[in-house]
């Protein structure tokens, strides 16, 4: 007999069928006794009352690969609305001993039991909760992906083995490489770059590694970064436009289709507007000050609370809780960004979401001269081998472009609402954890 | 004027129309010059007669930036058979200098030119006949994905910083992490078989590093890899048929997709059945012998020209380039394989396309206590602490699985009929090789 799966028993009404899953749940009642099934697809619930089918239960634990053929009966209180009798059970794999985190419950994602959960990801993932986390990143991948093949970009890999640190400033892992030295990518920057001289628009969703020496909730090690780059645009807003556009239909899909989940998973109100209101950072600061009382007007860079305030605001004002703040000041300019014409602030916006910076997206100085030029006044040498190729992509001609750095793990944290990064990630990695 | 793509030119015959893009040849004929404008879409032939645009370009080299309103005039010896006259060039970029290779024409692929082509991929990829690659492999990993997530398997990311390595044998890359050691992952083989506890069907496609001391046209020291791992399956013959329909359905759709750019590019003419001949190690060996004269029969392993031979026996034969290999001598295997019932083999097929392996396709072995005893029979300690969680795993339930770990390179490599693996990566790694 063919496997059915726990979404598909239900519309077997009347007839025998067979199931394939974990033990998810005994609850025994005396001579009653209830089993939930756990496939892919989600539980079914089984009635055992046949002495000798409940005796192949006994000193079972939840984990247990069982095979159930059974009879399929409407059942309004089991989930899905139907339920197994007269089971005939095989036991495939038997588990005996009791799992060392509840499963059939949602986990605890309290800070005091974020390392507990990180200890036993492998197990608590087994929870059709902790799941839904993981299905709707996976989701979001999909609409984007999606969205930018739409658009012509070209997916790319990028190697994440470099010969130096080339992007200057942040900490880097150093990897032995056959008796050399190389390091691990904090970002495919250079590479998408030089790309655009050859696909105009190219794409790449891959880890970056920054050795954050920080233990909070915010700095992990190893994050999974969604890079675009785009050539030929008519000026900084087309690239907003363009994460605009994806962030829009990433996320609207999700709360379309991930709606019960999201629902269940306690995920704030989706409160979103295609156009993202845009601000300059002179613009936020007075904002800021004017509302709190707090003068930021001679702060160059964003307080992390205005952060959160502006995305706030503009919910409240705009009825959209995505903003891009546009107009860094130049003193946190990098070397590969592009002055705006006023010599003083830089072609740089991030984009924040429910008060987190999800991307940066500067647009790029294409000139070569100029190129030559920033990277001196950042302390860079032009003449490291590390930048030859980089280079020469600007001496050939490259248009003007821009792009962005996205964090994915980022993004799936605050669409689902979580309060830390790392559960928005399979198994994180920071400076105290490696494993499992 | 809203800028055309130079697949929309013809269309737009009669009329005038703004195209951008990079100088990619100059014919200068005397008075009359044509020019060709390269973009993502392909190349847009303008004639050139008015002297003061003629002089725009003097001195101005290939990869020059441009912008350029004309009319289209049906030209059937024009690329898409319309070219642009009496243009008014604008020069976005100038480039002064000659382009160190010649990017208007194929490139050259002899081994003796390979580090050329590596040296100076970033500006080789201008070639219009250079992208084709990797347009096709963006389209490869698009049907694969598209395929796995219609047959409900979880993209996952898995971490490849990993406390230590766990695969044994291979080499692996040491990092230096916050003063500790970690290493690169060779595949996510333990963290994907974890998951199957929890989606019964995941697939990753990442980064997989290995520390190659060999400098051959196969070894390379990052790959892109694609794993997938799915339980409750029936049988061996399962996993083999869902890599089968990978594989067929990938490559079959790059053949009707891309069928101008592979025959552009050489590609051999593909025969392919949606069913792949399977042969035992031990067949092969025989078919072989017979065959050649050489006596194979005494080795376990196949030796590589058997490889390249089983493959085009198959195609000739069977009418189909695409082989698996079963029934690997338990010699042979690794201490998370499944042994046959047989004892003597192991439940391992390769996926040979023509003449390479492409992927290895095994059953897991899923219980507890005999992947401990296969742990301690290849010398590994299960009491390590890289093994916890993975046992766990196993402790709490694990289902009938396999997978495979599926090189996406070689893939590509063999899609097209390129003749080394790094023709196929964007920017190869190897003991030699750590730029650009």
């Amino acid at each position: 007999m063919e496997r059915v799966l726990s979404r598909d028993v239900a519309a077997q009404s009347g007839k025998e069928v067979l199931i394939q899953g974990w033990l998810h749940k005994k609850r025994l009642l005396g001579g009653l006794n209830f089993i939930l099934v756990r496939d892919r697809a989600g539980v079914t619930q089984v009635v055992v009352e046949d002495a000798a089918e409940v005796e192949k239960l006994r000193g079972l634990q939840i984990g247990t690969v069982v095979t159930i053929e059974g009879q399929v009966h409407e059942e309004p209180r089991a989930p899905g609305g139907a339920e197994l009798r007269q089971p005939k059970i095989t036991v495939d794999v038997p588990v005996t001993d009791e799992s060392p985190i509840e499963i059939d419950k949602p986990l605890s994602h309290k800070p005091e039991n974020l390392d507990t959960l990180f200890d036993f990801r492998h197990i608590g993932l087994r929870s059709l909760q902790e799941q839904k986390v993981f299905r709707i990143r996976a989701g979001l991948l999909r609409y984007i992906r999606s969205f930018l093949t739409d658009h012509e970009f070209v997916e790319i890999q990028t190697p994440k083995l470099l010969a130096g640190a080339t992007e200057g400033g942040a900490e880097v892992f150093k990897v032995d490489y056959f008796e050399k030295e190389a390091v691990l990518a904090q970002s495919p920057q250079l590479y998408k770059q030089m790309m655009v001289g050859a696909f105009e628009r190219v794409f790449e969703i891959a880890p970056a590694y920054r050795a954050e020496p920080s233990a909070t909730t915010r700095h992990v090690s190893e994050v999974t970064m969604l890079d675009i780059e785009m050539g030929f645009i008519k000026d900084h807003e087309e690239v907003l436009d363009m994460v605009q556009d994806i962030t829009y239909y990433a996320v609207t899909n999700a709360y379309k289709d991930f709606a019960d989940d999201l629902k269940s998973l306690q995920a704030p109100e989706l409160i979103l507007k295609d156009k993202f209101p845009r601000y300059t950072v002179a613009e936020v600061h007075e904002l800021y000050t004017k509302a709190t009382g707090t003068d930021t007007t001679k702060e160059k860079d964003l307080i992390p609370d205005e952060e959160k305030w502006i995305c706030e605001h503009a919910k409240k004002e705009q009825g959209c809780e995505a903003v891009f703040v546009t107009h860094f000041p130049k003193e946190a300019m990098k070397f590969y960004h592009k002055l705006a014409d006023d010599g003083q602030t830089v072609l740089w916006a991030d984009l924040l979401f429910r008060g987190l910076e999800l991307a940066t997206c500067p647009m790029r100085e294409n000139n070569y001269q100029k190129m030559i030029e920033q990277m001196k006044a950042a302390g860079l040498d032009p003449e490291h081998p590390g930048y030859k190729y980089y280079l020469e992509a600007f001496k050939y001609g490259l248009p003007a472009h821009g792009g962005c750095g996205y964090g994915i793990d980022r993004l799936v944290e605050k669409t689902i609402g979580l309060a830390n990064i790392k559960e928005a990630i399979l198994f994180p990695r920071d400076i105290n954890r490696l494993t499992p």
